[in-house]
């Protein structure tokens, strides 16, 4: 479980007279998620989420949260900052940094279908579109630099296999032209557990504390290796009738360069290697006072070693 | 009926190009207001009204909008202006300015009771608050100086009797102090049609295209020559409970001065005055091409006699 920090009725509806949401009437601890401590929230105007940032940067959170807004007036079902009565989205409770956004309906899909890929796609292209006119700028925290660096300090804690595994992807990488791809403001972890659906339709995608800019197919590339897998699972296969459903609706919206294409394997493998990394990071270097869900890291060590040996579904030709 | 420009199907799929809310899915005229061609849109994202301006000078439509993006982004539920792909909330369509908002769910009520009325208490106490860090700056457009001009421009249009009474009005409001009173952005225009009920909650306020800045008491005497009227209506008495409930529902959030409540029978007379002036001058002196909805002007003139007649109710002593 994840409140690190635990706040009470009274301090919050105390806290919540600098905002402009009506009393406080229900708080609720959530308990999913590794990061932050966060709370359901209701009022007497709505549903909302309080969230206490445990480790992330002081530095970073205004483009996160800046960038939330910047989504939510574009129309993207994403999770709204709400300012308070001096005009700030960021505050501070109980000695940490805290915001209060807007809380979305509906439900995380563990079993996605050919149309829930396509509502995905569609969402997806629909905010890089709204993105490329977000002026802050952040890289992506979780990008070939931390990668490599992640790999220096877990040297130690992984077998020789997995170690030559993670020189030869590194070097892989490297030799990648990545640069020429289109980038901007990605969502960077849109996994299963960060969208919401209600009835057939997406109604919300949350958790934007992964957020940076970078090439805007890598953001395709982690939805792929999460949403589009095959079952059996455990072959970590690309489920290709997923992948088509996914991409051709993306590209309906914002179509493909024939360079992003033909990074599209790579990419993939980038977007496994990333969550091989930090999977292996949280279970070895766990930061102190961690209460970890440890995802297992074997996970997205299979899926790089299979988009390593086999060529990955693409959009069929029109 | 209110559309002054027509919008078809394929010119609004085409302008929404340029938004991130999805594909068009339906476009319904909407039959009321007569400032503005409304539309209801309905996208693959959600919900949305299209607002044609027709009328509005175009230097004041940012005013309403940005003040509509402020209250909307600090929980205020009243309709969000959707940026478009160019980061901008003004768009044209069909050669007027144009703007896409969020709809708001829920539906008018006619007979108000007092738990409706202290919802509306409490929602314009919480706009008040949240309007004081909204920047920018526009008087009221339907203030005193339109009052006189409007006046004049009516005497040939009514008789002697309702000239004296202008008159006589006239000379008292410009006798009052309220630039005393604490002033801010403000509504100006929350008559029952414009506020939404969805249960119990007032779910929406809506239509801020006569805001400006002015005496925070005159929203609430706005409110209270509406929402607080005694049957029977032809009385023009105000409902002494209901204004209680309205009154003390908003003072508990933000509590009245002693300036204020001295101030309060001349406010609902001078808020009385300027629809009582808007509704002649709609049927003396209707713009060129207005296909109107006019409502009777001899209303607010006998709420005009009845205030000025009568002590009207305030908050009972605690």
């Amino acid at each position: 479980m994840s409140v690190y920090t635990p706040v009470s009725q009274p301090e919050l509806a105390a806290w919540l007279r600098n905002y402009s949401v009506g009393a406080l009437e229900a708080l609720e601890p959530v308990e999913a998620g590794i990061e932050n401590t966060n709370y359901f929230v209701t009022t007497a105007q709505g549903r909302y989420v309080l969230t206490l940032f445990e480790r992330l940067p002081a530095a970073e959170l205004p483009f996160y949260l800046n960038l939330m807004a910047h989504l939510a007036r574009h129309g993207i079902p994403c999770p709204a900052p709400v300012a308070d009565l001096n005009d700030a989205y960021l505050g501070e409770l109980n000695g940490k940094p805290a915001v209060l956004v807007t809380r979305l309906p509906g439900r995380s899909l563990e079993h996605p279908g050919e149309a829930e890929c396509r509502e995905l796609g569609m969402l997806l292209a629909r905010m890089h579109l709204a993105a490329r006119s977000y002026g802050a700028y952040l890289e992506n925290p979780r990008g070939p630099r931390w990668w490599r660096m992640a790999a220096r300090d877990l040297e130690p804690f992984v077998d020789a296999g997995e170690r030559r595994l993670l020189e030869a992807e590194l070097a892989f990488q490297a030799r990648q032209r990545f640069p020429d791809l289109p980038r901007g403001p990605v969502h960077a972890d849109l996994f299963r557990d960060n969208a919401l659906f209600e009835g057939p339709r997406l109604s919300g995608v949350f958790d934007f504390y992964f957020a940076g800019v970078d090439c805007l197919l890598y953001d395709a590339a982690v939805c792929a290796n999460d949403w589009c897998l095959a079952e059996p699972q455990r072959d970590r296969r690309l489920d290709a009738a997923r992948v088509q459903a996914f991409l051709g609706a993306y590209a309906a919206l914002r179509p493909f360069s024939a360079e992003e294409r033909d990074a599209w394997p790579a990419m993939l493998r980038a977007a496994a290697l990333r969550f091989w990394l930090s999977r292996l990071h949280d279970l070895h270097l766990p930061r102190p006072g961690e209460l970890v869900h440890a995802h297992d890291p074997a996970h997205f060590r299979d899926i790089l070693e299979r988009r390593s040996a086999e060529a990955p579904p693409w959009l069929a030709a029109p």
